[in-house]
């Protein structure tokens, strides 16, 4: 009988979502027991905003970039886990009373709804030391090097630099009149910023040199902006219900956006066209990158 | 001519601190260089938080405890940076409205007051990436195990374990009826934690192995309380002006501390006698721990 390894087949990007969701909700439920003490609130709050709730994007690009390289699979986890923790500590943020207001987040009680302001602060702060914390431990590789480097791609992507960076930006939009360049420097750093390291992070994991991550680095560039392109066009024809949030919140604030800018038919046009740039990246890659493929056409095809 | 090394001598407390200040605001100068874009009110806002204020202890403790293992003093202003961005990201957040609603802070007006609490919250957590980026960087260890291992420290010290652990206790506090052991253990969280992952800084730094960082850890420890017990005590019979922020709101807000629960005599009592255990805790070290004694002393002393 061989035993030759064989390449585990692509899964559908359905059960991989799937399979993703469960894992990383798997993965905070255990970082986040609750302590019988006073600071019971805090994990709650945590609990609150980090399990059942999200596509997990993130995570399922760390998972889907770590597969090329055959990355250890509970490594790559660990990896997703932390992106995941800054996204949504970052989303706790952006709820807030001072930031966008909302009640709503994946159709639930935004935490500082569901609890109180200060709460809802600290949760955030708890959940951005939670990633630095998951990827510095030896458990997430045994090289530290590897370890170091996760962190300072994921302290940079995160800070001011980049989606901390894109979030201010935004603020100040308000009332100005960004023109196109504007607009996409601001998302590159709000969302696009963390979509690469969560490409960055399954490179770094399979011990890609930063010059080899270059085609990897295009498809995570044009995939976050056709994903944020897309987010815009969601916006303008969505369904709150059906999105869980509130929507033409940027329309009602005066804030220029991908839509506002290009029309509806050209901004579509645009994703599109990222995503076959996106794809096109992938060129050199064989049957391993199906994931990687399929997270880009659902990019697009999701406001469907 | 001889030219066998020589032990420098040890700075007084007063050199030491001056420098430390000028240090640590030249460095966070260099690391917050306002970019021309719409994220320059953000930089701003970080560097109104950063820089000239505030009295530098944590810095001072990498820095007098890494003079114990003749660490780099470069490497050591990193770390001290990053310790310090942490504390004060975290002071930036505990201002804001939804929290203990300061309006005054070193004698300036809070982040949110010079700002908005927008600004304030993203200031806050730029800083606190900002803390990792400076860690991760291969300049602050030629070592990814040094700089992996100072990270996990100083994540699990400001995290749900620790400082953010304990200001959730504190929030929890109004109210409740703590007794000395859950105050004790609030404010060794609160503020001890980030006491005692300064003095580990320098001493991972030093590359002492964890069994040997005891005597260290011990008077990182009583250092922390001493110093938090003094705190209660200047908030009881201290000066606003002296102290450039608000005093007496715990009584106000009838949360238990160290005072109420204690009274002043037994309470300053007790910072003494946490203060002498600190310094037993040194015995072994000669004169290059002469900068941690002073610290000890200086800590009990200053509120006269």
């Amino acid at each position: 009988m061989s035993s030759a390894p064989v390449q585990p087949a692509t899964p559908s990007l359905a059960d991989a979502l799937v399979e993703v969701q469960a894992e990383i909700d798997r993965r905070f439920d255990a970082l986040l027991a609750v302590p019988d003490d006073a600071r019971a609130r805090l994990y709650q709050a945590m609990r609150h905003a980090a399990i059942g709730g999200g596509k997990r994007l993130r995570p399922l690009l760390v998972f889907a970039t770590a597969r090329l390289f055959d990355v250890d699979p509970d490594q790559a986890g660990r990896a997703a886990t932390a992106l995941e923790a800054i996204h949504v500590y970052s989303l706790v943020h952006d709820d807030l009373p001072a930031m966008d207001d909302d009640d709503l987040r994946h159709g639930k009680a935004t935490v500082h709804k569901a609890y109180d302001e200060a709460t809802a602060i600290l949760a955030g702060d708890c959940l951005h030391a939670l990633a630095f914390e998951v990827l510095a431990d030896p458990a997430t590789h045994p090289d530290a090097g590897v370890r170091a480097e996760l962190i300072a791609d994921l302290a940079r992507a995160s800070g001011p630099a980049g989606m901390a960076g894109g979030q201010m930006m935004d603020l100040v939009a308000e009332g100005e009149t960004f023109d196109l360049g504007t607009v996409t420097r601001l998302q590159q750093l709000k969302t696009g910023a963390l979509i690469c390291a969560a490409v960055e992070a399954g490179a770094i994991l399979g011990r890609v040199s930063p010059e080899q991550r270059t085609p990897l680095r295009g498809y995570a560039h044009d995939l976050g902006l056709a994903f944020q392109i897309v987010d815009d066009l969601m916006d303008v024809e969505g369904d709150e219900e059906l999105a869980g949030k509130k929507l033409r919140k940027d329309e009602a604030a005066g804030k220029e956006t991908f839509v506002s800018l290009l029309g509806v038919p050209r901004a579509r046009e645009q994703s599109r066209m990222l995503v076959d740039q996106a794809l096109d990246h992938l060129r050199h890659y064989g049957a391993e990158a199906d994931l990687l493929r399929q997270i880009a056409r659902f990019v697009v095809e999701r406001d469907r």
